[in-house]
């Protein structure tokens, strides 16, 4: 196949690139770079399989040349307060990336009648009073919160792709994607392990908001790939949670960083100082993923975090 | 003030034009006539203090000098199953206009300078959980139901205002507006009150779906219009209520028009037709309007109908 990947030097869609020209397609990032990087994807550069074109999917999207599938990962993704490419920092552009970047990703599928996936997100369940999630449960989101301007674009990406599917008869599919964690993390971008590793690696203690017994599941980014992959390869139109159901709270999180990557910092708790809205919990049923794709994680914790400590080393300033 | 007034030929858009002309505004309404009509404006039509112009809000819009508001009416609304006016039937035009309609008027309010008052909805509110409704509560949205068009377009479109207001400091407003009727709907668009005083004027049955033990809360469009023009002249940035809190069956209100009407016909029950996702019961909690407002309908029910039912009268051949 040929395949588009808008958001294709995230951290995310750069995995993805790397993982179809593996399966022996033909890949075209695109990505605008706000939070993405050449970095993640230098690599590939020069490969006859592999174009990377700089646009802002928010603009008209012009591909030459028949395509076969369209996977839409561009987004801010972290829900950082301070970091400059959290989706804090870029509210209208996050906006505008999930209404009218789908909007334009869905329109590139249709007239290359190519399939879509659509990179959803855990955060339409928002601060969920359903526990772990399924994909039938219809969110608790605030719409009108600071954190709206991320998981309504998702929530409306979801309606929009589902409105091409039964419109236009897209083929059309919809992943949602819980925490995700490994190498080309950003790692100013705000997001827990970024922060954490970056810490262990300085020798300093892991700063925790709050108590820490606020839980996250954290699925390793080759598990989640794989998640996906097996998703585009399917027939699936439906929504599908992707991540890992293994789950504990920043504390142990932060401990385990500390042990693996044998840092004597400890930990530091300080007063809450998360995002209005941050989920006290939240945890991915995937009966659904495990039924349809035969897919479940397989990486473990510590192995997942060795990866990705290896990476990190090679990007903290010792 | 100078007042551009986007969905200015609809039901709502059209009463606003009337009530902010006899308030000594001048009015600028934009229509695309998808579901507005030329019909409810051409009283207005050669007055020097009122222009129409036909465009597509989610096409860039260009107006020449000054605005002091916006007013972002445009969207189809009703969500009958079959009417072509309905947003069931054009699915993407609603959720293009929902967010690039949006996003195109809050970019004139703040190249203007202009306060911005956005027609938000109940159906952010879903099939609630909670009744009465206060703005507080979150909703019970499916975020791929086929409603999704509607519902999560206003849901962004909320956020999306909210963003403006806490990036670029646009004055904005939101109004969630729950059901209203009077005098310019159309009869065709497949609405509870179109329909049963179109069937209750041929002297037909009432096609009631299921029981009738749903309940509604009708609002009529002068109460409306006094709600939303008092929140444009207000200092209210966060979402308000405004409706009717007075609830009845759909049985009841049936009953109500074949009373005023004269109607022989009665009620005919039919197997549930109903759009799926259709709400079971929903009442606003006007508590905010209220108070923040001084705000409340004065309108009866059997007065608000004779004022409609004259004006189907006009419209429905004999």
């Amino acid at each position: 196949m040929r395949i588009l990947i808008t958001g294709g030097a995230g951290f995310l869609g750069s995995h993805l690139c790397d993982r179809l020209l593996a399966d022996g397609h033909s890949v075209i990032a695109m990505d605008n770079l706000i939070t993405g990087s050449t970095r993640n994807i230098q690599h590939l550069m020069g490969r006859e399989d592999f174009r990377f074109i700089k646009h802002n999917v928010y603009e008209y999207i012009y591909i030459d040349g028949p395509i076969d599938a369209v996977l839409n990962f561009a987004s801010p993704a972290s829900p950082s307060k301070t970091a400059p490419t959290g989706y804090l920092q870029l509210p209208i552009q996050t906006m505008k990336v999930g209404a009218i970047g789908t909007l334009n990703a869905l329109g590139v599928a249709r007239a290359k009648n190519a399939r879509f996936l659509l990179a959803s997100t855990s955060e339409v369940y928002g601060d969920p009073l359903e526990h772990p999630q399924k994909e039938t449960y219809w969110g608790h989101v605030d719409p009108n919160g600071v954190r709206s301007v991320y998981d309504e674009a998702k929530r409306f990406a979801e309606a929009l792709t589902m409105a091409y599917h039964r419109t236009h008869g897209v083929d059309t599919r919809i992943v949602r994607i819980f925490n995700t964690y490994g190498p080309r993390m950003e790692l100013g971008d705000g997001r827990v392990v970024p922060n954490f590793v970056g810490q262990a690696l300085r020798g300093e203690p892991l700063t925790v908001y709050g108590d820490g017994a606020q839980t996250r599941s954290f699925c390793y980014c080759s598990d989640l790939i794989d998640g996906i992959v097996k998703l585009l390869y399917s027939n699936e139109h439906d929504p599908v949670n992707i991540g890992n159901p293994n789950e504990l709270s920043i504390k142990e999180f932060a401990e385990t960083i500390n042990r693996v990557t044998g840092n004597p910092g400890g930990i530091q708790y300080v007063a809450d100082g998360r995002t209005q809205g941050d989920p006290q919990q939240r945890r991915p049923d995937i009966s659904r993923a495990k039924t349809i794709l035969g897919w479940e994680p397989k990486v473990g914790l510590e192995e997942g975090l060795r990866e990705t400590i290896a990476y990190f080393r090679t990007v903290v300033p010792a």
